[in-house]
């Protein structure tokens, strides 16, 4: 079993998955975002790691914080906490390039996580006010935080297919879905 | 087995722990760093989770980053994952008064997890400054971010016993502890 258990739904999906654009790996992210939703196991977030030069699917994760008990299980946590234990490094860097793929923008732990994961960049789809609107809290960052990660080698796009991602926060908003940090 | 597996040495410890003060509390986490130190089973890093009613120890934790392979393994983030995993809830905020004891001022991702654990009160001992003096990165935070954990409801006390917490850096140094992120 996985450090952060995921939901069958997600441990059964067919692999491999290789994706060769940003744009097709951040609506894999927002299409787990949404599973998750509709199958109720969790909150509305989807995380996905993927080689930069292979486009191959390394690790997928979704938010587990209420089925899970645990603050710390947003999805990019999960995905980098997963796939370390199965390649059993404290660091991705020794897969090559790896992505982070997150369908909302990461809050204030999981962007602090991301220097210490390993990963060569990060895109994400929604943007805090997205996430806000529905009554998440995003923290307090650093300014400028993605020049900062930038200025660590970290390539950063935000808001790729934000649209999409904001729809399943209104679809979470619909289903009643707890927010659990609001 | 806990999400973040302990060292024996710190399962086994005799229970229950009460101490009354902020100062013992503190001492206590610096403790956890040294032994994990001297005990060669991880980072030199502790942290605990007192009820700040009773003074009860509610979970220790050490840094885990390199036994684990895990970057997501700070001590900090053990204590909260294993502490909700313990009492099934995802914030500790059903335990009643709870605080974070830490060895270090929380790098950006614990102090980004901080407001999501459900804990009313943050002590750490070691400036950041002494945990780069031996090669470790602390990460981007807000600017007064602790003005703003306080304007959440997060009391902060940072520097106290701070010299006891230094000497464990210089110790891990003399020993050749691995910097992970540095």
């Amino acid at each position: 079993m996985a450090r952060f258990p995921m939901p069958d739904w997600l441990n059964t999906m067919p692999k491999p998955i290789i994706l060769a654009t940003d744009e097709e790996r951040i609506l894999y992210a927002i299409l787990l975002s949404r599973l998750n939703v509709e199958q109720g196991t969790g909150g509305p977030f989807g995380a996905a790691l993927f080689n930069l030069e292979t486009g191959e699917l390394i690790e997928s994760a979704v938010n587990r914080v209420v089925p899970e008990s645990c603050s710390v299980a947003h999805a990019e946590m999960c995905a980098f906490a997963n796939a370390q234990e199965r390649i059993e490094r404290f660091t991705l860097m020794s897969l090559g390039s790896v992505g982070i793929y997150s369908s909302c923008e990461p809050c204030a732990m999981c962007s602090g996580a991301i220097p210490w994961a390993g990963v060569k960049k990060l895109v994400y789809a929604a943007h805090r006010s997205d996430a806000e609107s529905v009554g998440f809290d995003e923290g307090d960052k650093a300014d400028q935080w993605e020049e900062k990660l930038r200025a660590r080698g970290i390539d950063v796009i935000g808001g790729l297919c934000q649209q999409e991602a904001a729809d399943v926060f209104k679809l979470y908003a619909t289903v009643g879905g707890t927010v659990y940090n609001g």
